[in-house]
């Protein structure tokens, strides 16, 4: 059977990183890939960011790869989410070889909760002076989250994990969060610390080692995995993925760079390692493994990209990635 | 007409390094000194973190100098802060002479919204499985943070200030607060640009000199300055102020370190530098730089703590900076 992958390629560079990641897809797999539109580009011509059907074959593929948007970002990355029913957004932050980092020892993966917290969407004007927005923790979400993690450390080479929280403040809501994750992390005998956000915040740029995999409400893990970026030099290279029950999305954590978008020289590196996220899920271990090394032997002996210092572009990088396989 | 500043030390390192600050006043000014109890130690013995009395005394008083306080921390300076009337905690992060620092180049203010947000503690357990919180945020509360930031760019050396909100997500929240505060900002002739926080976590690591004053809602401020302090090297030596209309609290950024408390080795520093805040704040402009200049010239030339590699004891310190007032 040939899963479907719905590719996505969005505004400005995911018009140039998504076609090579499928290029490196179709290099060790068969793959029935759909295009669809997203972003400015469609908006501009149709109004909408997210046309329908793109939503649907995102809800109906085995798995989506998607680019990047511009301005419509909120209107199209979140909606897709919410497409492939994704409960966890994975965000690992390692510094790569042949990259400048600030800390390149950081080797960190977040597992962000991602349907609800201040994302659920609950807002209201109640005046002419007060806007409020529900923030939303329920019990079965923060445990799903908390039963991946568990798997998640079971599977890789992680010793357990740390939840991040500002449950000091958010007694209740994170209260419940950090909670919940805690116990299902006692249940299945995974062990599991504590670390208020703030604290993480300065303690991850003064000794990155001391974490490994980091599990965190939405907001939470949206700031602080951008954070580990900086540690490692930028959000170039890193990939992550949404998973859900059924389907879920890969995308790499850099935006549509408008500055270089249309020339042919973006690193693909992020969208590749997406792609490598994306055979992982699909149960493709061995080929994923193969994407991951063929991405790390150019990193470390070229060509590379102008972000990297270098000259090659798009198709240089990708063609040295694809005959590496 | 001297004027009355209340000390509450509180727990830890609190009780060495706020005797510290007051020896500092002491040296250049003449103030009366009222002390109060907060923190962990009352409450063992009353079961109340923050006494009733040490909240009228802050409510009172013409300002506070609080040190640091344990478990109890969000119960004790929550509350005082509300004490004190605060509507802005200035939060500065920067490099010192003599300190190791990942991005000694930072020289960053943070103005973080001090009585909403996240913060407005308006939470409910609405189920067996659901928590909500609902997050405050005002047109009045978002515009007197405005005008404290002009006025704040204008006296200082500073070009304009940068908004850190995350309005792509939090459309109507943090919408209303990015739209009062650049509104207020244009009406005053201030530059101003904005950022979303996500990116500000990145960028900030990556380049901090892009960054001057930062303006925040409460718990992107938290998390934020935090993270600055972590480039400049942690939290041990940054000063901070809650500012109301009629009276203010200064307070060390760093907690109570149990690992070192009773020891007379702590560092005064952070303690010694909200002394100067207050100072400034009260109108002792000129003292205000002798206590700054006199800690800068200790930092650089010794006595220092065992924190900043050397051997000497937090009256030692306290001795020379006063030495050099
Ligand atoms: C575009 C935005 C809605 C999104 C988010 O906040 O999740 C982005 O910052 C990300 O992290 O993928
Ligand atoms: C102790 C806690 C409530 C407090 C806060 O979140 O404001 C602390 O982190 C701080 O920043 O002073």
């Amino acid at each position: 059977m040939t899963e479907e992958i719905a590719v996505v390629p969005g505004d400005g560079i995911g018009q140039e990183v998504t076609p090579a990641a499928v290029e490196v897809l179709e290099a060790v797999g068969e793959f029935e890939f759909t295009e669809a539109d997203a972003g400015d580009a469609v908006k501009d011509e149709t109004g909408e960011a997210l046309p329908e059907e793109t939503y649907e074959l995102a809800a109906s593929a085995d798995a989506t790869l998607f680019g990047a948007a511009g301005e419509s970002a909120a209107d199209v990355i979140l909606p897709l989410r919410e497409a492939v029913g994704s409960f966890v957004n994975v965000r690992p932050a390692r510094a790569y070889p042949g990259v400048d980092a600030l800390r390149p020892e950081t080797d960190l993966v977040f597992l962000r909760e991602n349907t609800e917290g201040v994302y659920s969407g609950h807002e209201n004007r109640l005046s002419e002076d007060l806007s409020t927005l529900t923030r939303v923790v329920t019990s079965s979400a923060s445990e799903r989250l908390a039963e991946f993690a568990c798997e998640y450390v079971a599977e890789g080479d992680h010793d357990g994990f740390t939840v991040a929280h500002k449950a000091n403040v958010m007694r209740e809501t994170d209260g419940r969060f950090r909670e919940d994750v805690l116990a299902v992390a006692e249940e299945r005998g995974v062990d599991a610390d504590e670390v208020l956000m703030d604290a993480f915040a300065t303690h991850v740029c003064l000794d990155p080692e001391e974490f490994g995999v980091v599990v965190c409400p939405n907001l939470a893990g949206d700031v602080l995995s951008d954070l580990a970026a900086g540690l490692v030099g930028g959000l170039g290279l890193l990939p992550s993925a949404n998973i859900g029950e059924e389907n879920a999305l890969f995308e790499p954590v850099h935006g549509t760079a408008p500055d270089i978008a249309g020339e042919g020289v973006a690193n693909p590196t992020a969208a590749i390692l997406s792609a490598a996220m994306l055979l992982d899920h699909l149960g493709y271990d061995e080929e994923s493994e193969r994407v991951d090394s063929a991405v790390t032997g150019v990193l470390e002996e070229g060509p590379r990209t102008a972000d990297l210092g270098g000259e090659a572009s798009t198709e240089d990088v990708t063609s040295a990635i694809v005959d590496r396989l």
